[in-house]
């Protein structure tokens, strides 16, 4: 078994002494001759030999790590959140640690196992996390933290996206093109960010004098597959629009419906939540509201960083812009 | 800034000694009463104590830390094949750190982040990394790798899977059903094991008398985005079916055809690679070659986690099968 290249033996190649080399390699060479440090250069490469005194640094002060908690890397959404704070921790010499889990036992495994790691904050986007769990773990362990898909009760720093005005924003869209008989495909215990969605697009709607009764609900798993095995309750509602609370789930209604025969838009409209990048690869293309996923995950990194660094400032909030995208999926229907 | 509970804050408010707490939590108490210790556990998780002494092992000796490169988590070939390494790792608890970067100094930064970070191995399927890079860093340093997308050129453990023989399925289903005018859509530089895949396609079609000159290829990015862009290069070829090296470049493939009013398979047939869930929810669906890409992720993680526990095993090669799935995308001409 090879042994890791230590500083020694870069010395000891280089014929000069451990302080002569980790002066040079920390840029404080200047009285070294160029030769010297010109031969040091050629054969740290020579050998592979990484500094790793920071490492130590690294590992007994902070780990400079980030733990990341996400409901499910295969949802494109999540996986451009993940690229997100993958680059703000990068500019940042951060590591984000990212754990894939939707369920709470796991979760909590996962939170003692990044703080057993010295995660210095968290982002937990995963909503089935428990509170309890949170607020003893990482509260009384001093760990700052970002919850996500939880506006309403995270307090202190926190990334804001209206997704009441996302919600009004899908049932306008819907009464400017007509439809009134709507089906919404929700998950049955939403995130407090879906449930702001769906409160939205309720107000909209009442607004307009069409209040909708829960009649208008089919409950989804907040998946492809959840999508898929709810078409037909959809189908049964008769509706000529289905609003989904994300855009995985409206991938799956796109297939179940299909499999009827079932033509999009012409024999019912679909309206999306989320905008990834496969809404523009389905046919026909999906009318969504655009959540800018990738800044998301940047802000929250960039927000849980500036906690770190000053654990006095007052709380931040970031606030990100969300619109609608208009694509081919939604019809106009005649008054 | 509150601070970390520690072991003697557990003490104190137990009103026991720091060493009588530490033997109630690693179950040597035996001797303390059953309400010392139904005490100590009740405050532990009252203060919300997370044991730390391990941690420290860890930190010091080993982090039990998996460094994985992947090219993209967003392709979802990738985060199964990323689910596929956190099942294993945790159940052998290990902690996967994943990056996701398909540039070679982007890719060199991380390896020597993850070294510094003193990860006991790595699992690499970022095709671009230099091999250099690895030989010497890695190596040099004595961490047990395994190298993905590159079966050829890497020694010792690795995951098998038999490309030739998938471009081979591919190949004779596109036969079997008359097709001889096609145009394979890979990337310009593709990775040893797409290499295999379009060298086995090759060869099927040379068996059966109709070799395929270089006219039959058009180069695109592994990307929706990719295959997309090559859209056009592809009509101008005029074939009756395309076989493109992942599901991924397919996808892009598809929505170009259909912008441009072509019917699939009834204009032109399209035969995939991969197999990720999306292939299910396009239509039509994607015909293509199955890899079990979350078990890939579960055997690799294994094999380097074997190898971790005994440095000096003989090289380990785990073979994982691959098969065709028929769907709606390729159709049968008439001979």
């Amino acid at each position: 078994m090879t042994k890791k290249v230590t500083i020694k033996d870069l010395a000891v190649a280089s014929g000069v002494s451990v302080t002569t080399v980790s002066q040079i390699l920390n840029g404080k060479g200047d009285r070294f001759s160029e030769e010297t440090k010109h031969r040091v250069a050629e054969l740290q490469k020579k050998l592979g030999y990484v500094p790793d005194f920071n490492a130590r640094n690294l590992i007994m002060k902070s780990a400079r790590t980030i733990g990341v908690l996400v409901p499910d890397i295969a949802n494109a959404f999540f996986s451009m959140f993940i690229k997100g704070i993958q680059d703000a921790a990068q500019k940042n010499k951060f590591v984000p640690i990212i754990f894939d889990a939707n369920d709470t036992k796991q979760l909590q495994s996962y939170l003692e196992e990044l703080i057993q790691r010295a995660a210095d904050g968290l982002i937990i986007a995963s909503a089935t996390i428990d509170r309890n769990a949170v607020d003893t773990i990482l509260k009384r362990n001093g760990i700052p933290y970002l919850l996500f898909d939880q506006n309403a009760v995270s307090e202190g720093d926190r990334v804001r996206i209206d997704d009441e005005a996302g919600g009004k924003m899908a049932a306008n869209y819907l009464l400017e093109h007509n439809h009134e008989r709507v089906t919404i495909v929700a998950p049955e215990n939403p995130t407090e960010n879906v449930s702001h969605r769906i409160g939205g697009f309720k107000q909209a709607f009442e607004k307009a004098g069409k209040p909708l009764s829960n009649e208008a609900f089919v409950y989804s798993e907040a998946s492809k597959a959840g999508g898929y095995a709810a078409v037909s309750q959809v189908i049964a509602k008769r509706p000529s629009a289905v609003f989904t609370t994300s855009d995985e789930i409206a991938i799956g209604i796109y297939r179940g419906l299909q499999e009827q025969g079932y033509t999009i838009p012409e024999d019912i409209s679909v309206i999306g939540y989320d905008d990834i990048d496969l809404a523009t690869y389905i046919t026909p293309k999906l009318t969504t509201v655009h959540q800018p996923a990738f800044e998301m995950g940047q802000a929250a990194t960039e927000l849980l960083i500036n906690r770190l660094n000053n654990r006095q400032l007052p709380p931040q909030i970031r606030e990100l812009p969300i619109r609608l995208v208009e694509r081919e999926s939604v019809r106009q229907l005649s008054k």
